[in-house]
């Protein structure tokens, strides 16, 4: 097997989708200084469609000035309309800006001045119409500002409360617009505040069900999000699932609890981003494969597009290997063997209660302790990871 | 103001109860024999008592070993009530041992294997009667060995299915013999397992939310567990909280994330336990303050008894110390000042939507910027905590 | 003990110092714009003057720009100058920018690019210069873009040769010079880079010892830093000192592996800021106790003075309860029971070899198990330190 | 390129060796009984000698009680020795069991007991007798219980003052027998203990240039042990053999900072550990690729050899895959364009100074700041890790 007997370019029907923000990033982090130029997002889609991608994200400030209004930002926003036309692409998500101005310094939901939350709500809505009329049906939101650093700082019951009521009043205006658009909340534990609210996708969970409209958000979990916190992405998204709130997914890479790295999908623990892909690609998961990464301050403009499309040649290498996994009779057996599929049997009979099982003092313990190769399994997707059971 | 002129002698009053897992732990470690022997019940209580806790809790197995049965099984529980009652202590809360034994390597209510799992309910079924029996009204759960090392070992879906359908089948059982009895489950990130499920108070939410007698299910949260992932433990229970999820708390010490150190309660981040009493005395909560941890190693006996009290001790202080702290002028003056307490109003007003907000346009979000003198809540909270302004 | 009756006023006595880039900061973060304007340095130091600080340091890019030359960069050095003489404080310690500029982002010293290396170089020679005029006898050198992302990116040996080679020159120059200034390295192990060289105290120990100038070269451990990797600070610095290391200390805050903080200092860990200045008071430490901290992003000026007059009262008031613990009998007669003061007697006799040892099987070792009160003198820290027992 | 054809067979001369205690691990953990039996030394021999491996390596108590003395000592060596010579195995390592018996519970040579240090160092020098026995040149010192869980209970300076006199005295122990053994240190950050002494890499070779007899110690890096640390092992070991001072190395897995988890080598980080077995045979590293790893407590006795010989096959993987990444001309392409090779090149000129560099008002800083193309030599490795252009 070799590079060249696999087809590894992406395509439109792969759903693979970038933010503006990443290939645009300037590259200024907390001791440097920006190392590229500001990017055009007409560039930025036409280098998108290039590439093999099916769309393109975006802040409301990644595209336009907040300041603009009328005609300005009328041309602005048909400018790039064409440009994505042009390129082949679609506009699935977008997302508000609610972290770069000083004023979200305290959050934008949850700041402690009520004048910024209702600010920050409005900000919201007109990026809303926004994403209506780019036919984006999920909208992001991270609350990156949400949080603190000192726990007397934020009285974290208010400010869920809070939360909720503006997620709620969202839900509101898109239901009284008659817009196709459900909420994706992204997690985080930390960066830019000490401590961010609704820290992992569990948290956000938690939030979630207690709202008015619970039905329209969910999460938009990211692989490094996690990990900053030492999870395991593939349990989280599974969970998601589970729970059926996968409405979109950050793909990037991190090498552990530290600062945000937004390195390229793979290049952070590849293991788990094999696992991952397996479990997108077997859950019938249909959304989108949304890139979340910076390409690296090193890079110069020739590497920002050589690291975009390494985003999408990993994901689609992965794909292939996990398939391999998936398909290759020794696996089969494997899971067998670990009982990986009698976990779906339901542990009582049908009409069966737990009063109906027999006492733990008829039951021989000793003899329902047995082995579980799990090791076993793990070598074999480490050998199909690396090429060696193609 | 000195030690001898504040009262630092816990009483009932105070909810303090203790595992006789902890004091009477054998300080056997990953690496290490026991160091202690084991502890007669019968001397944990009357020693607990002596000490001034409030009750006393429980494995299974802790009290007798599960192969006990008939009257040599009764009389080891009545030898037990009978010293818990002279030592004047409640039972208010037992659980189960689902981890010790080689039967539960694979987990519990989500083992790989059925068998396994029907054991598991069973056992805990076992314990529930004398659950009611003791008049413990809480049950916690924590599913230390639901978990994998390896991604392909465990599938995630299923198992909360399982997760579900056991907590689904006790709460049937639970309400079909009229106990008074919630259950409240305890999160975990990792060890004994690679990644455990449900690793923080959050996932542990999220599938509550979905049982079908959800109102029976609650949490237990540890400080060290919460921690062990970086999070922060005043932000997860403010979210249980808020959530109404509450039902009991493990007090102990973590020094960031690495092994379950069980550390004293204080030992490990005293600032964010200061904030934890605060919120705990503060909030209404009026269950049990369970102290859950591991006297160390290289202490002996003395030092196991000296250990216990100084959990006490030390929430007794942070007690009055944020006590000190909420009542100070200066501090009330600066929480106003950095908008604490109007967080607590709505955003929006009295029938008002988010199309009734004004545009961003409109607004002077310069005009919005201010600073919130946060560090110096802070630094007062550190002045109370250290004694300086009490 | 109140307050008021306890002297918290920092002077030039206590050593206190602040870098220029501090209260300087204009809280420009990766996910925010700044939200505060430049200071003048003349202000910086006429404030931190008043505050009671005994010097101030600085960056050579935080005085001046890199650009200036003949009678305007005079000007604004002797500006400066005057500035801090008139606040009546010193120069202690200065240091170069190696990681604003994108000319530095793939580190200095050990850039891939020849070019950037010997600019680096060439960049603190002239900043050596300055630091000799101003009296400074401390020269620290951060690293920070020193490092990788990629494993395959940056020969480490290689790298480690060029440092050292650099460091090395750089001594001689100093000698050359006549100059009375030392070294001091100031280990991270990540951000801004994935992994940093010399990422914690002992890494940069392991480098010093094979320089050619290795007398002229120490520390300058950072709390946060060693505490991004989990490390313990005080552990680290003791290892310092008993190499004979500590030329400098940076003191601030940070809650575990996470981004970096530059919290207060205590404003994290504050058990472990106990033990640090214990130890820096008894250690016979001669150094400054330099600050190296943010402001918060959420503060506005005044917030910027009082965070900085936090650092510092903050040091005082673990000194006074640092020096109380210390003269406390009880806590003396629990470090003989514990067997602390006995770690400094010689293990063998003298004279006496291991082959002198008796052998084990003559060795009653049940015999020499015994308790250590650990527990109970850690309680007793924490009573002092929350003014329990003054 | 597929299975068959690549020989993954493990031979001598791969330097193969497994500790007694790892495939004899009966899979004790803080919350578990054992799942497996005692394994005879003689028949893990056996197997391993079977598996292809080079040699096998213990702690002394691994193979006898410390109690057996006289004929039956000798007649237990005696047996495993034969049983080692008829399975072809070499025991190149041996060390010191410091920790399991409660005497040790606060260190050994660190210990706050003068007696307890004492009866270290007789324990040590027993077992150096028997390593020169055995013909093993490399003695392992792993001081997992020096250290504390409070500050407050060590004397760190006092500790470190101790721990290089033992190191002194057994090195004189070693010349004076004239045995051919050197001593490697193993780093750990904690578990067993809250911090122990020596966390890393760096802080060990800070300690050993310090002793009298540095020249004959050196470093047992452990891959799990430094990303307990959030640390980067390549970079780690790189310093390591920088220093001269890689003298063995532990191989195995882990998934970032939480308890040690002893997965199989290539279980954990597979992209580091593809850069570990390129660092390791590139630089000319002679001595034994030494697996210190656990079979997972699920594995029955079938689990533990197929885990086993997982470390082996997967180091075969990642080496042969790892030259093929080296031999490919587009790989080395990249390097050139990245100036990884540049960097080899002395920063100064021959009998140049740092005096003699420009000013650096005299160089276009712009005209330095170039591209460096990292994230496309990263994906290149990871498609060659992944078999995509073997």
């Amino acid at each position: 097997m070799s590079y060249a007997t696999v087809d590894l370019t992406p395509t439109p029907e792969d759903k693979f989708t970038f933010g503006l923000w990443t290939v645009g990033w300037q590259a200024r982090d907390p001791f440097g200084d920006p190392t590229r130029e500001p990017m055009d997002p007409v560039l930025a889609a036409e280098k998108l469609g290039e590439l093999g991608a099916y769309g393109v994200t975006l802040h409301d400030d990644d595209l336009l000035s907040p300041l603009l209004t009328g005609d300005e930002r009328e041309a602005a926003i048909s400018r790039f309309e064409k440009a994505v036309d042009a390129a082949g692409l679609k506009i699935p998500m977008i997302t508000t800006n609610l972290f770069t101005h000083p004023v979200f310094k305290d959050g934008a939901f949850t700041s402690n001045s009520r004048d910024v939350r209702r600010y920050a709500l409005a900000k919201v809505r007109r990026n809303l119409d926004l994403a209506a009329r780019f036919g984006a049906t999920t909208y992001v939101l991270w609350g990156g500002r949400e949080g603190s650093e000192s726990d007397a700082a934020k009285d974290v019951r208010a400010a869920l409360d809070r939360y909720a009521e503006g997620l709620d009043a969202l839900c509101d205006y898109i239901v009284s617009q008659g817009y196709d658009i459900r909420l994706a909340i992204e997690p985080k534990p930390n960066e830019p505040r000490g401590d961010i609210l609704l820290p992992t996708i569990g948290h956000a969970l938690g939030l979630i069900d207690r709202l008015q409209h619970s039905e329209m958000v969910g999460l938009n979990p990211e692989v490094g999000h996690e990990q900053m916190a030492g999870l395991n992405m593939v349990h989280g998204v599974a969970q998601a699932l589970w729970a059926g709130k996968l409405f979109h997914i950050d793909l990037n890479g991190q090498r552990g609890p530290k600062y945000d790295q937004d390195l390229v999908f793979g290049h952070g623990d590849l293991l788990n981003a094999f696992f991952l892909v397996d479990l997108l690609e077997t859950s019938g998961y249909a959304g989108m494969r949304h890139f979340d990464y910076k390409p690296a301050r090193t890079e110069d403009s020739e590497g920002v597009w050589r690291s975009a499309a390494a985003n999408m040649s990993t994901y689609l290498m992965l794909k292939q290997r996990a398939a391999e996994f998936r398909a290759d009779p020794d696996v089969q057996a494997a899971m067998t063997a670990a009982g990986v599929d009698s976990l779906r049997q339901p542990t009582l009979n049908p009409g069966e209660t737990v009063a109906d099982l027999p006492a733990i003092t008829e039951v021989d313990v000793e003899g329902l302790v047995r082995g579980y190769p799990f090791v076993n399994i793990n070598e074999l997707a480490i050998e199909h990871l690396m090429g060696f059971r193609g």
